[in-house]
């Protein structure tokens, strides 16, 4: 048996520390904590420095039994992450600017989408290779990673200018609410795709998923209004509501051919907006950073492919991060000067749309199986991996960087913050640590 | 391949709805959560219900690569649990009645290790049978389980009467606690004795267990006295100390023999009474209720081995109950007279000493491998989780109301309930359910 529960603690006690610590460090040079902690997968994976006999590095070798333990607590992490994301959907801040903020949205996914599926393609030797179906997969998978925008590090650097309750700072917010509703459809025609079957059953599946989740959804809405109104605050509705994420996780991958992550998000989405959501909210958040979500990211690490690692992925890496930036900028600030904000508005809005963060991370793991692979198991596609984390560290850095800019920020001017009211506190010492 | 992370999600979701539902219903007739927890687990587990196919009930059926996913998750929440318990142990309390506390504590563990292995021994064919180091084996682990006290129903019931700040509440609170570090060393002993080295050795395990625990947890702790003093109540601290429970419990089980759950308590003890204390078990605790520790109680349940079920199994659940329930009043009772305490109080704390809870369940779970197996799979020995389940229940129930006995309760007359602390108020919403 290569299966050892008692290495299984040693696995989490070294994830823990060590994704920690990295994050730290990341964090202290002005890098995402996320960062950090992939990079902590590698070094203490058996990927690449398992051969070196440094201390610590290279220190878990887990069996594949325990691969899958892992990869197990990695899966609940990212449900964690989706879920969280789902519940603090604010559907009221969509009144305010919505019809801009959905044709925002709409263009920062779709020019993302196609500039990074037509940059794969190219990468992977031009059009031809698209009657490939594997490679034509591969190349929408890089596409898609390009949509999802992470708007922690914009609300920060808004927030520093006093800028965050303006009509930008507004639609920013609310783009990127549906810019994550438009991503996670988006990953569902893509993961429906996998099975190969005709695009009509694809369309049927991915609406089938919607109406079923739909409607559990709301029957879900009508319990957890009757809990959160008359036994509010109490264990019991946390705990319901980690059930109906997974239940929804579960069927949705196992019945629609749609991503798992894609049914956490849904469950989180149907239960937005109750008195007791940010209860459920802050259940799910600790159980996440306190053991699941490092342990997603250091999978990431502990399991990556370093076979496909050399010059030729680093200049479509280079690639992957000028057309991700450009591409945000271009579909969402065109879109809001059609809309009628000023060039100067446009081009805040399209820079705070560039970030990327574990959002981009979780459409990676979900689509790791399209990364195409030749019948003996060598890498004939793209693994997107490096250069997504290459986008994350690039976009985070550089976007407050570009807001304040566009805003013609200079250190001498004083600027007058705005005061975090006592609901943006909590999410700040929450959620932020991720991309900060 | 045998194993689907999609599965775990299902086998969680139906555990966590399950295992929540169960305990309402158990809590709402006055027996503990843990029993409807573990009851969830028989229900939805492939053990009994699986034929039947009456909805619900055997839905889970999981692969032997997703038992050992369960597993891990299981032993996850059994460590969280020891962490707490480790965490709460308030050593200041110790010095208000050290002395008395001290002797209480180790009559109430020698009593019932001795009765219990006696009744044990008898049942399986008296004491010829201890002649086969199995059986003894066995016999030792059944009275080991009986040693764990859970004092949280005493205290609650302490409390109603206006009694918990007493002489007698307060030796019983300390008893309770060194009955835990001392029921703690009887478990090192017995796991230490499975690879069937000789005592010497066996001896010398334990104690450079413990003192290479000191030694350690004294470095750990001065870390954590400088990062609660500096930089309180940052998310690092409860992360970092996660780690080192999961690294305590590694090395107690892979390198000296001595159960997980011995190096998690041990993680707690050295890192109680610091600042950050009571943070980092708030942690330990919403992670371990969310998820972990109904994933053990229902995984006791999931893997339960029916085969011994019968009418004697049931017989010797009777013998263990009442040897649970007379050995602790025997012995805490009668060493408590000694100490100089009346007949009236060394009877309450006798009967406030008899309630089992969570910890007899770790112990039975991290001494399942000591259940005599014949060369075939077939039990020769008991397998004590029926009878520990009946204590449980027997015990909770009788608890209070012998504790209100012995103080002459009347419905009539009004007790002044001691209010709540904020400290016992966050206990209380904490830790209570489990045994409520």
């Amino acid at each position: 048996m290569d299966f050892s529960v008692t290495h299984i603690l040693f696995d989490l006690a070294v994830i823990l520390l060590a994704t920690k610590l990295c994050g730290l460090t990341t964090r202290h040079f002005g890098i995402p904590q996320v960062v950090g902690m992939i990079f902590a997968g590698f070094l203490i994976g058996p990927a690449i420095f398992s051969q070196l006999n440094i201390p610590f590095m290279g220190i878990i070798n887990p069996s594949e039994a325990e691969m899958d333990t892992l990869h197990a607590f990695s899966q609940v992490g990212v449900c964690l992450i989706l879920f969280s994301s789902g519940l603090e959907t604010k559907f009221e801040n969509l009144k305010k600017s919505g019809f801009a903020a959905t044709i925002i949205a709409l263009f920062g996914v779709a020019v993302p989408l196609v500039l990074g599926t037509l940059g794969a393609t190219l990468f992977m030797g031009g059009f031809s290779s698209l009657s490939n179906p594997d490679l034509l997969h591969n190349a929408l998978f890089v596409g898609c990673i390009l949509t999802a925008t992470s708007v922690g590090i914009t609300v920060e650097a808004l927030r520093e200018l006093g800028k965050l309750s303006t009509k930008v700072g507004t639609v920013i917010l609310s783009a990127a609410i549906i810019d994550d509703v438009i991503g996670i459809m988006v990953l569902s025609v893509l993961t429906s795709l996998k099975g190969g079957s005709n695009v009509w059953m694809t369309v049927l599946k991915i609406l089938g998923f919607f109406a079923f989740t739909i409607v559990i959804g709301l029957l879900c809405r009508v319990i957890f209004l009757w809990l959160s109104k008359n036994r509010p605050h109490k264990r019991r509705t946390s705990i319901f509501a980690f059930g109906i994420c997974f239940l929804f996780a579960f069927y949705a991958e196992e019945y629609f051919g749609v991503a798992a992550i894609t049914g956490a998000y849904m469950a989180g989405l149907m239960l937005s907006g109750l008195n007791d959501t940010a209860f459920m909210d802050r259940k799910a958040l600790v159980s996440g950073y306190m053991i699941f979500t490092p342990i997603f990211f250091a999978y990431i690490g502990i399991s990556a492919d370093f076979s496909q690692f050399n010059a030729h992925i680093l200049l479509f890496a280079l690639l992957f991060i000028v057309l991700g930036i450009v591409a945000k900028i271009g579909g969402c600030g065109l879109s809001a000067k059609m809309c009628g904000y000023s060039l100067k508005e446009s081009t805040i809005i399209g820079c705070g749309m560039i970030a990327r963060g574990e959002i981009a991370l979780a459409v990676y793991a979900a689509g790791r199986g399209f990364i195409a692979k030749a019948a003996d198991g060598t890498l004939i596609g793209i693994d997107p991996l490096m250069p997504t984390i290459c986008l994350i560290i690039v976009s985070s850095i550089l976007c407050p960087i570009l807001v304040k800019a566009s805003y013609g920020y200079s250190r001498k001017k004083k600027y007058v913050k705005e005061p975090l009211t006592k609901e943006e506190e909590e999410y700040r010492s929450d959620i932020s640590w991720l991309f900060k």
